[in-house]
């Protein structure tokens, strides 16, 4: 059932291809990268970006260790600082290279100080539908009834850049937040895309797991949100055309939330999914709205 | 809501404590431990056994640093090469201490063999009620209505050792695996404890939470499913007494299959939940228990 033709890179005119192209440089798995300012939250870059970016930088180096193993399986990643827009380095370790999968190491530094820690476990993904699965489709509105999350909301100064290059559309009925009337549920749903038609293979699927805003703001508004670290599975490449999305919280409690963001492509297949664990703080800890009963 | 007391070491004449002894050797931050034959499955050691150790030895790193940190709030496994028991060694390398909580890698050893690649996020846990969530308490059976896993079926020879040092009584009504009937819910659940009185400290959540049987037995019969990646995550101490436990399937294809544990307290609060994704092959495919109708 599995495809095991080459993967094949997509030319570079995409706009994450340009955001993520890393560059070798002297010694053997160092490569260096410069952070784009338009993968951005705030002035800071999104993680997903980085982790994809360090899977690039994590192919680069299998392929020049002999293997074949170009998806990552598993990744996780470890926020430690935020780098800023600029240069940066991706050093990678192979830890194994094995039949089916290899496990590689990754470390993200900026100006000497090391921003993330990642290890992922690399082989090959297909287009493939699951033998079993509890992860049903979220239920969400037409995408043509959904409404795009901007890249800045009127009357704010606070920019997130990633939202012009990711078409984001959420579900009205999870976009109480929006209107000071978070529903509870701490759940956000709806489509998600890249704007400018590229496909959505594994690299783009590492962005579009950690893309959307915390869903704490369904329950409530909160300061930030800064993840400590961040599990991704990918499951199947997705067959064409925008995804359903679901990011939801788990628990919240002594200052740390765990969050899950799953991906559907069009004939119903997990494709992808993820988990966080984030601190945050509330502003107010006794206005937030409680869960609706089971 | 936070209790700052210092986390003082229980005396090392338990089971778990003695298994997870580590000595420090000659340059900081490297230790020698024994991988401990009695916390096994089949030949190898436990995973989670393995990450527990590995987290004592983060917990003397952190304090040779002068960290007051000793508590794991988030930790990530990538298992390479299963060690058998006997000598081994833990690397440590602290990535990043900070205010409320720091970030330490550490590599599990045997024979010059990288066997475990772990990153922690390592704080102070405190017994502390959620502020919000959606993980309800798994409904199971009174504790005296189920089932003790053994170390050993009868008419096998394989031999689970940890099922000797942890006492885990699954719901009958998950059990239908042990009589050729899974019920295709792709979850077992009950209750689980240490049998010598050991609290249940972060390193006994860390052992807990990848001690059950896969899930998958729920669905059909497999071969061996080996971990490849797994992160848990710990949010409260318990308070005294055996935790609720419930270890289910995600989604499984092509080879893999995620499973999600979370344990629950007398007070029904979630103490500490983990992700994992393993490789998975079926003696037969076709026979698969399909889920339920939702």
């Amino acid at each position: 059932m599995t495809d095991d033709s080459p993967t094949v890179e997509p030319p570079p005119t995409f706009e994450l291809d340009a955001a993520t192209a890393v560059e070798p440089t002297g010694p053997a798995g160092t490569f260096a990268f410069t952070v784009d300012a338009g993968f951005t939250v705030g002035p800071k870059p999104n993680g997903g970006y980085l982790l994809a970016t360090a899977a690039r930088a994590v192919g680069v180096a299998l392929a020049d260790a002999g293997s074949a193993h170009r998806d990552p399986l598993a990744a996780s990643a470890h926020y430690l600082w935020a780098p800023d827009p600029g240069p940066a380095t991706i050093a990678v370790e192979v830890l194994r290279t094995g039949r089916s999968a290899s496990q590689v190491r990754a470390v993200i530094e900026q100006d000497g100080r090391r921003c993330v820690d990642l290890t992922l476990t690399v082989g090959t993904l297909a287009v493939a539908p699951a033998v079993w699965t509890r992860a049903i489709p979220v239920d969400v509105a037409p995408i043509e009834d959904c409404v795009r999350i901007p890249s800045r909301r009127e009357g704010s100064d606070f920019v997130v850049s990633t939202m012009d290059r990711v078409d984001l559309r959420l579900d009205p009925a999870t976009m109480g937040f929006a209107f000071g009337a978070p529903s509870g549920r701490g759940e956000l749903a709806g489509w998600i895309d890249l704007p400018d038609g590229r496909p959505i293979d594994p690299l783009a699927l590492l962005l579009l797991l950690d893309t959307l805003p915390p869903a704490t703001l369904d329950i409530g508004p909160s300061g930030w949100v800064p993840t400590l670290s961040l599990t991704a599975y990918l499951r199947s490449l997705p067959v064409p055309g925008p995804l359903r999305v679901r990011q939801r919280i788990g628990t919240i409690g002594t200052g740390r939330v765990d969050e899950a963001c799953e991906l559907w492509d069009a004939t119903g297949a997990l494709v992808a999914h993820a988990t966080q664990l984030a601190a945050i703080r509330f502003e107010d800890e006794s206005a937030l709205v409680p869960p609706p009963s089971p």
